[in-house]
């Protein structure tokens, strides 16, 4: 049976061994947290959908970034490749069901058949929020704060908001748009403006086929353009509802790639890591109906997940326990077995994390792997304890050994 | 871009629509405390795995129902089928960074195209622990003392687990096999007691080629056979562990269906839920090292987390919250729109979670919706409490309402 492939994960796919996954809990529960205080519920969908939903939703290139295949029955199946469409499905399927101004969080693995490269899987989680059927200012307003305070929960100091309409753009770059270059192949390109620089989004849109004069008084006009009432509306209230008027910084040539969205969109930025965005979203009002034939209004921010893990690491926010168990139980002799489960079992109940120790190893061995779980303390049960009634308690970070009774014990191990 | 196919799931794929998925929520969070509490470290794997790792694993059936198909790179790849195989993948890929004895849990999704009934499904979650490296019976004591404080945890008043040796099993079985029907074909068929008469067990192996009389000397030495000292050993050690005596019942006729085990065996069963176990599991000391070459000794539990939150729903075992916001800010007007939002920023620095109604609707819509999302509580501020520098707090169940300052909703909201 001894398999003939090399024993590793597919390129672009990832096991997460129990230090890295316990910092993604600590995140996801962090920016949970946030999510619930501000009403959003949970949802979840199946991992594979009907190919038929998923295709023809996302353009023809991400088309061909679907995981796709027949099912043993001959139906053609995918794997989800966002959140969004599985949701649209669902607010179409369960009409009746959802309250009105449905507002849901969903955080799940989402595929993608893409090049694997640095910071780029194949299998990687999307965290979303969105509030459903509802054209208000408010609603733009509670996603931008939900998203605000979820990062700062997760430990950030400085998270700025980018923002922009949609709207606005259109309508400034419409008249520089030709039959050659419509006029959302202008806002792909000025979406790459915080990667590449001024010049590289000039040259691109020259490329494509403007005029070099028409391409500056395009961007000139954008960086001109005034800030619509509806936007500063949502900005004031926003800051109603807490977020410091200076996080949210109006960008009037904030493209965002998505070519869907219809009015506020934004981008999130923290100070500490200059590369790119964590996450944006914004409104799309018409996408709903495409998708699923149901008229539905919606705002929503996508986070980066794997990134924001990635950088709160860096910056020491993912504080940790390096092991669950707080103690190693240890095995003095075969006559103390017994003697040491019945303290494993007492600190148990006293709420204390306990690992013990699987055999009779030498203490020595015992003691090493305590090290090497980096499990604080260890316990043990000798002759002489047992005579006293005693245990002997090990600070393996200090190397010091305390003997004490099982109360003392339970004090030092909380 | 209307989709053409029904908006729906596929066949045995599921939906979680917030009250569903908030009870999964808890029971996922009852059994993972203790987990914790037990020391066990969290995994997770990706969920499509090249084929061939997976495919020859499970049996020629079981080969039938894993979803395998070519990727775009023309690799054989295949869904998550269990979570043993990829961990016996992730012990021999990762050799020199896990711990000695490493003990680990994971509760994620696997996939089988399985034919969907009654509580059977394409996609489920699968809840694991195993400690991998030791012999000791320790160990073997260690998973069944975690597992009854999980189930205990969950809620179930009466938990216990059927327990036997496998080993015992097929030696006192081993003398009515035949070639044509070989011992594990005896479990297999001994396997269903639980589920079908003893007649109809009896009728089986008559029908797969025993004699009569063979297969009654065969079940009145399985019932008679005594209990073996090593199974001795772990059942005094979880009692020690704090396992009540009772709830640990030696059944000598319990086989298991897979094959793998090598020593002990057990199932958990609840008074509650007659129609079969929770889960259960057994030691299997060489299939690590048939999956990964790794010789590696092991022994885990499988809990059914699906047929878990089914049945402790049932009991009303799972206390959720109907909705994760306390209380709803409606608005009054158009010009108090920024007191209710500044009512909303304020209640969540004191850590009450608040939705926001997203509109100016009509007051009665808006209470509506606060009942259509079981939100306990609205606030209101008109012009009257505007003035008065008050606060209408109604209570959505009872239908009273309280004119408070913003302390007293506070503590209310408490």
């Amino acid at each position: 049976m001894t398999t003939n492939q090399p024993l590793q994960t597919l390129k672009g796919f990832r096991d997460f061994l129990p230090e890295e996954k316990r910092k993604r809990d600590f995140v996801a529960k962090k920016i949970k947290e946030i999510f619930e205080k501000y009403g959003f519920e949970p949802l979840e969908t199946p991992t594979l959908e009907y190919a038929s939903l998923l295709l023809g939703k996302y353009g023809k290139e991400a088309d061909k970034l679907v995981y796709t295949f027949e099912d043993r029955g001959g139906r053609e199946i995918a794997l989800r490749y966002d959140q969004t469409v599985p949701s649209a499905r669902v607010l179409a399927q369960y009409q009746g069901q959802l309250p009105k101004n449905f507002r849901r969080y969903q955080i799940q693995n989402v595929y993608r058949a893409d090049k694997p490269q640095k910071g780029r899987f194949r299998e990687f989680t999307q965290c979303d929020i969105d509030i459903f059927g509802s054209t208000s200012t408010v609603a733009d307003a509670e996603i931008l704060t939900c998203t605000y305070f979820a990062l700062k929960n997760v430990g950030f100091s400085s998270v700025s908001l980018k923002i922009n309409d949609r709207e606005t753009l259109v309508s400034t770059l419409t008249p520089f748009a030709t039959k050659e270059v419509p006029v959302f192949s202008i806002t792909q390109t000025l979406d790459k403006l915080d990667k590449v620089s001024g010049d590289d989004v000039v040259a691109e849109l020259v490329d494509k086929g403007l005029s070099h004069e028409a391409v500056q008084a395009a961007l000139e006009n954008c960086r001109q353009a005034s800030i619509s009432p509806r936007l500063t509306a949502i900005i004031d209230q926003a800051v109603a509802l807490g977020v410091p008027r200076e996080s949210l910084v109006f960008t009037p040539v904030l493209a965002r790639g998505l070519d869907y969205y219809t009015g506020m969109i934004f981008e999130i930025i923290i100070q500490e890591y200059s590369a790119g965005s964590l996450g944006g979203g914004g409104r799309y009002d018409n996408l709903i109906s495409q998708l699923s034939g149901l008229s539905m209004p919606a705002v929503g921010v996508g986070l980066g997940f794997d990134r924001i893990v990635e950088i709160a690491s860096q910056l020491g926010l993912v504080t940790v326990k390096q092991s669950n168990a707080n103690v190693l139980i240890t095995f003095f002799s075969e006559e103390l077995i017994r003697d040491s489960l019945e303290v494993a079992k007492r600190l148990r109940e006293k709420g204390i994390a306990v690992e013990v120790y699987p055999a009779l190893d030498k203490l020595g061995q015992q003691f090493k792997t305590a090290n090497q779980k980096n499990i604080p303390f260890t316990l043990v049960i000798g002759e002489e304890e047992k005579a006293q009634g005693k245990i002997a308690l090990k600070n393996m970070e200090t190397g010091s050994q305390e003997i004490l009774n099982l109360d003392e014990v339970v004090e030092r191990l909380r």
